[in-house]
């Protein structure tokens, strides 16, 4: 049976839990379409957060990858459609790391777009009512870092979704949107489950004018 | 034993459920705090809210009165501290009326303070991990409208409460949050609990600077 | 030759400037339809701001009062539709009172509306090609707290303006929106012609669902 | 002298002006550092936009190119930090074209850097009271694809800057935050300016959490 990687991080910035670590933890030995999910967490560390994945890699030797992570403020699942080669931190990660316009791999390319079907997602989400949208970026912190190592390895089909806050870490940022744990690992779920189902992406529209 | 009235209202604006109705009828029969919820829903209809909240006040004779609306962008349950005497649609209602800086009652003051403790509320709410905030102003549309209109009947203590999308909503207005229905289920349970248990409000801040 | 009066507030909130004096002082003088404007600044002080605008309309005698205050975070020009009677303060006002839910007339009615054609100023605005709206909710602070003593000496007609950061402010404030001093004046200038102007406001829409 | 050419689009999405041309040409035989500005207007149309670049860059072989591009929604002088190889369009270009997830360059990198100062650019912008920041995406219309476009030609140091609405479009758009025009024509020099001076950028930050 193929086995879905499914990676979640480490709290950061101030937070007690991370909700994409929560979210993908549920998951961890579920099957469906003929896969097993297995759910590792990656610290929220430039540099540990790769080698931690390389790890699960050469471990489970998985069909698919998807990256998980945590994006405050965002009030939808977002697919992110590509990841760039640089580190800029606004923040300092769990070990004090501050990397300012690093590249992620010096030889790399300068960005990676996701092998998995963002449309076909988006669109599948939104038909069983949860909220979701294609993103044109994953940022320039961890997120990114480990989206774009992921693809770098040119590995397996890989991508990453960044999910909002859970509501219990909403109700200390007043005025931040949030999602529902279960709301969450549904969507989870059924990424996997359409990622599976999808070689092909859908052709439908995911833009932004700028 | 003692009848909590709490309303919510039919879909408008296009939409197909409303998340105030479909909360405040999980709730109907529920016993809480000595009181038993009754659950009616309101039509989106400026007077023809009021006739029936009327009728339903003298069929009850309830002891405590909460309204509840959906606040379509907004991302928690905001708890709002004030109606003003003002129709101003900028929709229809369901009745196809949209009256322009029209008085609620002719004879009214400007506007009503909510008899509810709104920042034990928000409080309460937030322990408990769900979103919550006090909101300056409920609008100009339907929700004011019954806020103001529950307010100037001078019966029990009352007030009103917006909540979000529901998943299923934001899913069709891409960017926009959303809370569960479970969550606001749980919102509105606790609303009325803490509402029954602080009969003077907490001396904490919920203000805004504009 | 009548008296406008048009106040702006000294900074506060940590700023160096406070855009509705900077804008509010360089129309001190200027003569419009048939008036004259005269402007002041008030401290941003529970109480103090409202004894020194007493001072000002003993002194004064003015047909009409503009209140102007700085909304760090909104877009565009906003006329307040309405005051209320409470002090609440998110931040401490520049003399350290932070006042909690406290009436600002013990006796007075929950709010006032303004008096000024807030419908009127928000369409000539616009059709001059100045963003502006009309506001449902002044906050809570002094801004609010000035707006509501002033409409409470029931004196001459009398409204409150909310304007954006100016852009030298916006710049330290990441993502915040702005307008150009220029822009505030001419919006300032042509406001208090407006109302001189229209003595009924129009009948057109200016409201908000919530 | 050197020849910096500063394109604008003309309008598209239903608006009469574009704010891009129109601070550009404000622009257009301006001297500053050693250089001369040449302002250009692009249509706003997938392939032609690229084609007429070309013959910009062929008959003024310019020292640096600086494309600008109108935001509409986003409050602050924008400064693009990657251009991505992919065109998908939500809205039609001005030639009725709405391409779907396709190359710009069948053969190109997935993205590009820009090659300009852009942390030196937005801390410049700053210190002289402009608000402005760095973006980690140009979309993925017409400006995506003239940045990536003209980056991939590989030839002077270039780069693109997205700018807010004007005041007279914002008034259209209630809600939306602007920028004056001479703002606009200041911020352009200035980032021209900036440009020159700094072969090297700045070592700060200028990241994205997500």
């Amino acid at each position: 049976m193929k086995t879905v990687l499914l990676t979640g991080f480490e709290p950061f910035g101030g937070e007690t839990v991370n909700p994409s670590w929560e979210a993908a933890r549920r998951l961890d030995g579920v099957q469906l379409g003929g896969a097993r999910i297995v759910a590792r967490q990656l610290p929220c560390v430039f540099g540990a957060a790769l080698a931690a994945l390389d790890g699960h890699l050469a471990e489970l030797r998985p069909a698919m990858v998807i990256a998980v992570g945590q994006a405050g403020g965002r009030a939808d699942i977002s697919v992110e459609r590509v990841a760039i080669n640089i580190d800029d931190a606004r923040i300092a990660d769990n070990a004090g790391q501050q990397p300012i316009d690093r590249s992620i791999a010096v030889d790399g390319p300068a960005a990676y777009f996701s092998t998995l079907p963002i449309k076909a997602i988006v669109a599948g989400l939104r038909a069983r009512g949860i909220p979701a949208s294609v993103s044109q970026t994953a940022g320039t912190f961890v997120c990114n870092h480990v989206m774009y190592g992921l693809l770098h390895r040119r590995g397996p089909r890989a991508g990453f979704i960044h999910i909002p806050y859970l509501p219990e870490q909403a109700a200390q940022h007043p005025g931040a949107p949030s999602m529902s744990l279960d709301d969450c690992v549904a969507a989870l779920k059924l990424a996997v489950e359409l990622a599976l189902a999808h070689r092909q992406d859908l052709a439908v529209e995911g833009g932004a004018t700028h």
